[in-house]
């Protein structure tokens, strides 16, 4: 990989934090395109709850796949969000073809944030010797995104 | 294909439209995702010109899909803006993986819109009879993507 | 008919037109007045959702009313939507009397609708060769009216 | 009438109260057609004082519409403000049909202000015992209709 | 008591009002606390609609509570919005501990403001010879109040 | 007097409340000018904070000001606010003439909420039967004061 | 004449909707500096009216020469906007020099938009086939300028 | 006089600059009141424009006091802007008791203003020796009334 | 306590982080709630300074409370912000009944914020292990509350 | 040349006045009129920053415009600004047809400043002596057409 | 002094005028850090008033660094406000090193901003003839300093 | 050094985190300096784009002074940003006398840039220990200041 950006990180430094954050890209765009597919094909009596909410999370997925591919150019990686790539390393999140039943949306997007949220999480692990700044970035998303996945998940819950 | 939402087209009209609907979502969310892929790895004297342009192009992109998707549901066809359906129908949109020259990022940009353009130029004279309330919409687009398209040219363009 | 404003048109394109646009005038405030009344007398779990929805139709229908009664001074043809004429002239929008239950009024709304897109379609179709700058309008006002007609469909359907 | 809305009021004060609310919808509604009906159909050198003018008095009619009739559930009672409604339940306002002069327009509205307004000195007067709290809000659209009513009756009157 | 700010009502004047927006002080905090309780706790497929009517009743009731205690200074009376204050001197209002399903807090909360409504009708009563302008305060809150039991009920009810 | 304004008052009523409220209109132009006055020739500590206060007091009372007159004028009466006027019918309100220390206009602005307060309370007596709508203004204009007077007499007291 | 500009039109429709666009960029820039014309000698009566009302008319004009304008540029057309060339083709609009009567003001502007808005219709004819992107941008610029035909022709006639 | 502002200017020039300031702050006082009494009392088929139009030259009156009254006080000289003041030294700008019609109003604003430009003009003559700070204040006050003077003339004069 | 919210911490974790939240969320109601109280009662000459100083402060404890009440829930913990519990849980914030002079009112602000600060410090350490997202939310309070804390500081210090 | 507005100027000054006024508006709207010429046709890799750069010189000679004209209006004299005018008066700008290279347009546009603000320095020189009012309008548009003057030729010369 | 910018200037009105603008842009920016300085260190019962009033001193000191700066540059002279070249031109201000009383500060930033006044008075007259452009500028700053100069005095000052 | 506000830190974590924050304040405002500076002398084609993006690198910096002095005060240090001490305590940051090319001038922020984050890098591990809440504040600047280090790397590099 060509290198034009000078970064402040040693190459090790480098190679961990940048890996975690074209990761991060990758995740974040198939959240926010998962979101914006539940957001047209939700059917049911909580249709506009639910279609107004999947808009809220599509924003923050997109805020934060900026944040995170900025972060990577800042520290001289090169970020790929092209649809081929995030196709290709997209890693478990699922939502099916068609109209969807506003229940089964509710549990498919508490699924998709869990996994997404497990994995900030070993990514905030992970890069806490290696930049504490981007590692500042992941405690960032990941308390937006652990927010958004109370939401979602109080809305299928019982007292 | 489930149909829960009833039209106001007859099948045929609401064939001809929902195809030329769903190609739209496809085409648009792969422009945005490469503009996005853009506006990171861009590099040169121009960049801050070609980064700030970029993120109008994203913009009308994302706006765009969200006009073509919710028109698909209004005349009762789901859309489909997930990313493997995207990389798998993608229309021959193409940008290249890493840090990019300014002048080649021009280039690559002016292509893709001839691309997308052409389409819609095509999607304008298929809708005519099927639906011109969708026709419209083609048109507006048409119209915003013509205007950045010139916009683009001219950056390369000699008097 | 006293016509004290000139119109561009000649008297056969000015006729089709100004009917057209008249009975879109008395339907549009019966829309509004029904969507009102209905944002009123909701009762039931999705008051909340329903409540907010109606006043968005409200303000669409009440911004279309300007538009289509502007539109027939435009050209030179005065609009009628006085109360007793919108209750004379009514083409068949209904709405009951008293406290509705949320899923009637989700049902009543999307009659509503597809009674009025129905007119709007038609009345496309009589202007094309009329008047193409009023065919615009009413473009934009069934485009409007089957977004609406999606939504409201979307609460009651099941994928 | 089916009473699904508790009221704070005792069913005497609810009846007077209701009554009194239910008429003001009736009311308001009709002013606001009539306001938007002048609106769209003055004529003379007038024309653009008088035509801003009616959407100010529009505003204030619709603004006060919704208060009367969410102020009637709010004590229990259905406001009903349908079109056949307005029509049959009318108290006397009156605006011809077709284009007008703004001098006629100016006096069609000093005289329906006149009618609405003295109605509503009777219900601050009827509600003062029944219900304080809808009693201010009668006062507010009294304060509100009596300074409009003078700024109407300023344009026909000389010092 | 202590009194350096002198008052526009003679003593017997100030201390019936005095009394009476010190209880208003207290009532309403102790509403604005239980409206956050289950603005954070409820859970249910209600749970967006009612956690954001939640936020829009704590709004309420927080500026209702600085108008009454500002009201008690500008006749020269201490407010007291302590916790203890509140906690001992709250009258009757009550949310359960931990987690709430959506009906049991939208029930809940009817209850709470029948209370708060019930004491505002009194102190518009006892207020009306003490001081007409504390009154208009205690008018203006019983309104908002009543219209938000409305809408709150109105989610329970069947037509 | 000319009454080219028709009033929805009888001719005792606006009598006794065109006089409230011709009255209002001088007192209140004089607080105005006093509080600018004071605005501009305030030294001491404390000039900051008493500067900033004395406009906020300067557009409260403009805006009754306005208030007050277009009243009058809604019920038939001409207001008369010019400086000769207001300094021919000035009731009492002070302010010497220069430089002026912060704690001096401290104390003379209480003195004149008070004297202007006192008057606001008699006539909010005076028009209970005459007139309530103008009441209603009086019992706003008067709790705004008494806010005021209640901020300018903290800054002097001791607890 | 150098077209660094590619079109997706073809030869002819290029030059049939070039020519259209560029007498419009001529005829917009006409109007906005008659309009202006107007705005400053205007004298009369309705002196503020025709004054304000001549402003909106500017910045219609304007807005619509830049859209036009960059129509041009995209269908890869130099559009020509100089002074001299405005004064040379310019198509029949007329304003008398100096100070101007405000009613001749109202003539002469009803007069000019009547030519403008014949010349967009014919406008709208030719462009069909050629090009129905720019077909839509005539049809919106004769929408409005027909609204405001029928406003400044309102000024003049009697019911 | 005490003076406990610091000049940086010499007596002399202080006290040319500081007597032109304190009359300029009586002149400006005097001629919003008189714009508010004519806003209030204009009567005519002009009622509305006139209305709109005096407000303007409210704000435009009570700016420039403050501008004035501040600049005073920044060259060390109180100003006063009290009623009794302003009544004694007002400089012969009138305005009639009662309603007055707007023809009526529109030559005394006229003539009213005429007065007082005139005194601005001669205040920058005085002034450019002893303070081009303060000149430079009066050439501003003056290009806006002499705007507004054109602006009120125009109603009146014919071409 | 029943936890229907899935946590991705560990039960330990969980445990740790959640008593530091819920006790947080009690710290900061009781604080906004003094402050507010302060807000009311504060008298002397520098009333206004404090006033809206306090209400900063107010603001502050606010939205600190929601954004801890809020990541507890998100961890799959229910907060507890009811008078009561408030009052019960307390840690040692005091502030005294009635009228207060505005130094012994700084004094006690400087105090409260020492105590609350003490404990976010202990909080954040122990969070640290335990959960770093929550151990940032704390940094986040704990800045805000050190920069509060000087600023009050700064009022009873000398150099 | 009629002139109903009279003017506070003595006849010479208004000549030498009105006379400098009315050849910059003729300036002033060929100046807007070339750089919207040039935001249209600039070719070339700085296309952005220039064609954003035109549009800020466009807005800022148009407000000028509107001053200089209305200046004129204020001291009685009837300002020109019709095509036909521009073009007979125009002094020595000039932009050649057809689209331009960027580097071309930037020697144009300074070109064209340097003109125009040449003839703004004599005017200030003229109006010295006449008016002193317009003259402080000519220093204005002078600092800010010699701001454009730098920012112009810095981007063509060299360190 | 390399001058790749034109002026429009001749050399010796450049260099008077450009000495003068340098310097100011060394006094502006010394201000504005010993502003900043003392918002940071002031302590005493004073703080918030002193504290804000600072801000909005750097925000004039600031503003107009830039606007004499960009001046300076209009007139072809490079301008110099480097940290080093502040401290070695730095004409007399000073302020202490540490925490300090609020009155110290008051009269501090009198003693400076009495300096730099002075200064800009000698600027006045000094580019009177040289530059009256520049000039205009330098008035601007003396009367906001000016007005600054008198709020700063105020509150040291006695009646 | 006189510590008049209490810290929440014990000594040695107070000088460690004061240093830090001291030379911090230092570096900030040197590098606001020179990016102003830069701001006011570049040239060359790409002045628009360069000139624009050191305005945002102004901003940021300014901002970061500010939190970082007042972090200083907030832990009870006095922070100091005198021009002398600037001057004096600089670490290194250069930029040249006089206009610079646009690319030299990218080249020196690139290379003042790396070193302004070099030492935040070190005071990020510095203060771990000593208090994290400055810590926190750090990595939000060096965070930022990477984000601009590639934008302005990114006009240099090739790919």
């Amino acid at each position: 990989m060509n290198v034009p950006i000078k970064s402040t990180l040693d190459p090790e430094q480098q190679r961990i934090t940048g890996d975690a954050l074209r990761a991060s890209v990758v995740d974040l765009i198939d959240l926010s395109l998962i979101a914006k597919q539940a957001h047209w094909n939700v059917l049911g009596t909580h249709f506009r709850s639910v279609h107004l909410a999947l808009d809220e999370l599509v924003s923050a997925a997109r805020e934060f796949t900026d944040s995170a591919a900025e972060r990577a150019t800042a520290i001289g990686v090169s970020p790929d969000g092209r649809a081929a790539t995030v196709a290709k390393e997209a890693a478990g999140l699922e939502f099916p073809d068609g109209w969807q039943q506003d229940t089964e949306v509710i549990n498919a997007i508490v699924d998709n944030l869990t996994t997404v949220i497990r994995r900030f999480r070993e990514r905030i692990a992970a890069t806490e010797k290696a930049d504490p700044v981007t590692q500042d970035l992941f405690i960032e998303i990941a308390a937006r995104l652990e927010q958004l996945h109370w939401m979602w998940q109080a809305q299928l819950s019982t007292a």
